[in-house]
């Protein structure tokens, strides 16, 4: 009997956008494993005449040029975190409320499914439409295909307004945090710990700095109309020779997330005056997203989408497009509080308004 | 041409107790890696008639039978903590005195090329010796070459006085403080550090035992004429998941050190109670020794080395020879405060004393 093809998977973008989910759950592509994934996407939407569709690694664009006086840019990412015995994808029931549950429903396949539901559906959008679909999300900086996007083909981040399919349980989030990681240091001398009194213990010397993180009461900061809620944590500690050494060094790795009124840079500034007297070493550091919702053309999605802006907590790729000068909101199905959680999960009905949103904004059906 | 044959390590007992130091120092034996040196050690035991040679592991002991009326054991350990720049060994002068400097020179080669000098050249000593040198008494307490040894040949363990080579500037010093080790640990819940709010910081929650730790004043204890000072300090910290993420575990790592006139556990009691509302793991306990210079073989050593008794501090291994009721102590070349220290070295003066004073008292040369 001679072995049977390899099948392919095929996507439907005619299918409802929950279908169209938890198809493209069910391929995984967890960081790095992209590939499958963004190849049934680009032969998809290869059916439409009304899309130029290209691709940049395992990043697929797909565009209307319909002669529009604006174009919105309209992204998500296709990779996952890592699976962890959930998939594939199963609809469950919880207090009378239907979810799919699995890696990547809510972090953010079913807002990917949604957008690219609308971009097959949509061939003379009111306004004109980029549709960005990149890998590498959720690893490393250098990875993220938007990025990478945008250092090789720059002309296509030409927009008046972006959406991120980010998940916000289908509310408008507004901007987000910027985040800073410092290591902060101490040092003190080696010496047996039978004679203690000889060295300085490095590990005693950081009980300040944990004070100060213990104590301190993050703020929450008004920006554009929207309050951002900040964060000051350790998220590392480390320190140590052996079990009969006074350790020379003590290292605490603390992650700021701070809110889009202060820059990247000022906020280094902040925990160099917060630590003062302590050594310092910064991380990372990258800048937040003010909301970006003044601009008309937000607004006319905010009436369109409905409900009221909130801001976003987390970093996402919305800095990337203000970065570039473009107004940018998240705006995707499915609770945030479980993405990268091993009972991640979207509510059905969060896919649908999602959906119906876009398309009220995409048809000027609110007009 | 052929490459040139291994060359094994020599070892030549005639020489000066300051040359024997060298070689041995320059054959690096960090915990683990004893095997070359204890090979050596065997070699060249091997060409003295008066000497029962016998070897387990990496633990050579060699035994006088001259039907003497007491027995001394001996030993002193042949590992050294790791290396940190400080090999191959050199001679150094400061302040006109004369040092080796290099690893494992005063903790504790130069002890024991003293003990192997001595054991190869006095065939009938006044005193039957059981000479044992030993591996891993630097790392856990289930590697130490003494302790595997005393499983497995109690019959080795037969004696009225022991003599451990450990640094004591040729001074003898008197039993030891025991040892304690704990964690604390504390717990707390996982979440995005955008959303840290969601969760419990375990790293923020370890504040109040490093305050503890930084304001903690160790007491100096009398026992048996002998003041032995204390000391509590972290050896390590650890705890963390990932940048993003609010840790949900933090340990801290200590070491207690207390005076011999408590047990393991009432130290282990005593560190319960200072940390009360805090979990902790008992990692390992070891009780002290006491003096034990009341003996008179002790006050017979004490007389042909002269000098005055001193606490010793540190753990050694005696406390293993007091717990099966052989009096004990510590006496050897070289500065405790050096040991472990990247600068360890030996005063010259010292190895030469050392020498001179367990030849006194082995030949009889005082009475």
């Amino acid at each position: 009997m001679p072995e049977s093809p390899t099948t392919l998977p095929e996507l439907d973008l005619t299918a409802s956008s929950i279908d169209l989910t938890k198809t493209i759950c069910d391929i995984e592509s967890v960081s790095g494993n992209e590939a499958p994934l963004a190849d049934a996407i680009e032969r998809a939407l290869g059916d439409y005449q009304h899309l130029d569709v290209l691709r940049v690694g395992n990043t697929v664009v797909a565009r209307t040029s319909g002669g529009k006086p604006q174009r919105a840019i309209i992204a998500g990412h296709i990779d996952t975190v890592p699976v962890n015995n959930n998939l594939p994808t199963r609809f469950e029931t919880i207090d009378g409320r239907d979810y799919l549950w699995g890696r990547g429903t809510a972090d953010m396949k079913s807002g990917v499914a949604v957008q690219l539901k609308l971009a097959a559906e949509l061939a003379d959008p009111t306004i004109d439409v980029t549709w960005m679909w990149y890998d590498g999300e959720e690893v490393a900086s250098d990875k993220n295909g938007l990025g990478i996007l945008a250092a090789a083909r720059p002309d296509l981040f030409v927009g008046d307004f972006a959406i991120l399919g980010e998940p916000t349980r289908s509310d408008i989030e507004g901007g987000c945090n910027g985040t800073v990681r410092i290591d902060v240091v101490t040092r003190g001398l080696r010496a047996h710990s039978a004679r203690s009194w000889v060295g300085k213990n490095a590990i005693h010397g950081i009980a300040p700095v944990l004070n100060i993180l213990a104590a301190y009461l993050p703020a929450s900061v008004e920006v554009d109309g929207l309050v951002y809620r900040e964060g000051l944590n350790a998220v590392g500690i480390s320190g140590g020779i052996a079990g009969n050494v006074i350790p020379d060094e003590c290292r605490v790795h603390i992650n700021y997330r701070f809110a889009p009124n202060r820059s990247a840079a000022e906020a280094v500034e902040y925990l160099r005056e917060l630590f003062t007297g302590f050594e310092i070493d910064v991380v990372d550091a990258a800048d937040g997203a003010r909301p970006g919702l003044d601009a008309p053309i937000a607004q006319e999605f905010t009436r369109a989408v409905g409900g009221e802006a909130l801001p976003k907590y987390g970093w996402t790729d919305v800095a990337r497009f203000s970065a570039l000068g473009i107004p940018a909101v998240n705006y995707g199905p499915g609770d945030p509080l479980t993405a990268h959680a091993d009972d991640e999960r979207v509510a059905l009905d969060e896919i649908v308004a999602c959906e119906n949103g876009l398309r009220t904004w995409l048809t000027g059906a609110l007009a």
